[in-house]
């Protein structure tokens, strides 16, 4: 179980110093998400068309090779998870870590078959 | 269900082009975890010693007002699910996941208290 309410005032607190680069990263996922919840219906959750924009525009280059017009159906439908038709942050913020966890796990199989410590290629 | 290997191929193609600044944030977790997790033991996981290193760099200012001396410790307990003593990728990312949760809210929580759209902060 994680309880990060014991050290996010500590996190919040840091806001005013340099952020290091996990915390610009944490910072652009905020920043992405509010960019496109905010354009229409209701600001603090995405819907299918806000989601569309997100995709094209930033993850433009990961789906350009995708052709199935349902797509955005689908993935909506993934991330949905309490079936309201909208993407609320939390659903947002575990997409992108699955996601991240999927390229990990390619990151690391290559690695692997490489035979080369992960320091190396960091 | 969220199925990310119904997209991740294209994802993994893309890294020939230039990234967006959401790749460049799942990149940079990638790549900030197995800064730490080769340092020693598994390379693939971070133990104890390598998770005090990542918080004191890269959540440096986060934690700098934490004087709890058992912090490590605490975090260690929280983030390790498997209760192995050691944080695998997934373990981690669901941490980073859940503080950026933590800071979306209180970010929401002061646009609501000061009547704006998310449009004006992003």
């Amino acid at each position: 179980m994680f309880f990060p309410w014991l050290w996010w005032p500590a996190l919040v607190h840091s806001a005013a110093n340099t952020p290091t680069q996990l915390e610009v990263a944490m910072d652009t996922m905020i920043r992405i998400f509010h960019r496109y919840s905010c354009k229409e219906g209701d600001r603090f959750k995405i819907n299918k068309g806000e989601l569309k924009m997100l995709l094209q525009r930033d993850l433009t280059e990961s789906l350009s090779c995708q052709k199935d017009p349902e797509l955005v159906d689908k993935i909506m439908q993934d991330l949905n998870a309490n079936k309201d038709n909208e993407v609320d942050f939390n659903e947002f913020v575990v997409t992108v870590a699955a996601l991240t966890v999927t390229c990990n796990d390619y990151f690391v199989e290559q690695l692997k078959k490489k035979g080369k410590t992960s320091s190396t290629l960091i």
